[in-house]
C-alpha cells in the first residue's frame, strides 16, 4: 500500500502497512517518520528499486531488523586497514 | 551539510557528515539510504523541523540509538488494551 501523498489530508502518509517482507537488495531506501503532531505513530516507508513506495510495519521484528541490516551493512564492507 | 540534490552527481548525496547530535524533538524524518550502486556506503539522513536536511555518520553510536528511539518509541506509547 503505497503512501498516500502528502497534500490528501497531511496526517498520516501511511493508510495501511505491508506485511510481506522486502528482500534487503531490492531495497532503495528506508525513511523512518516518527510520531508527532502531523501523525500519532511512527511510520516507516520503503523505496524500492523499482521506484515503489510500500509502507512497513515499524513493530515487526523483520522491519528492525532490515533497518539494524542496513546500518551494520557498512560494517562487513572490505576489512578496513586496522591501525 | 547537506546532501548534494540528486541530479549533481547521482552518486552519493552526502559529502560530509554532521558530528553535533539532533535532539529527537527537532527530527522530522530519518531516510536511510543502503550502500549500493550509486553509492559505496550507507548514508543516513535526518529531515528537520526547519526543514533542514542533514547527512548523519551510520557509524556513530548516537545515530544508532537515535533509529532505535525512533523505531521503539512506537512501544511506550500508552499501553494497548491487553489482548
Amino acid at each position: 500500500m503505497p503512501p498516500i501523498n502528502r497534500e490528501y489530508n497531511s496526517h498520516c502518509r501511511c493508510l495501511q502497512v505491508e506485511s510481506r517482507i522486502i528482500p534487503p537488495d531490492s531495497l532503495r531506501s528506508i525513511k523512518l517518520v516518527p510520531e508527532g503532531p502531523q501523525c500519532p505513530h511512527t511510520e516507516v516507508i520503503a523505496g524500492l528499486s523499482t521506484g515503489e513506495k510500500v509502507c512497513l510495519n515499524p513493530q515487526s521484528s523483520w522491519v528492525k531488523k532490515l533497518v539494524k541490516f542496513v546500518l551494520e551493512k557498512q560494517m562487513q564492507g572490505p576489512a578496513k586497514a586496522q591501525a
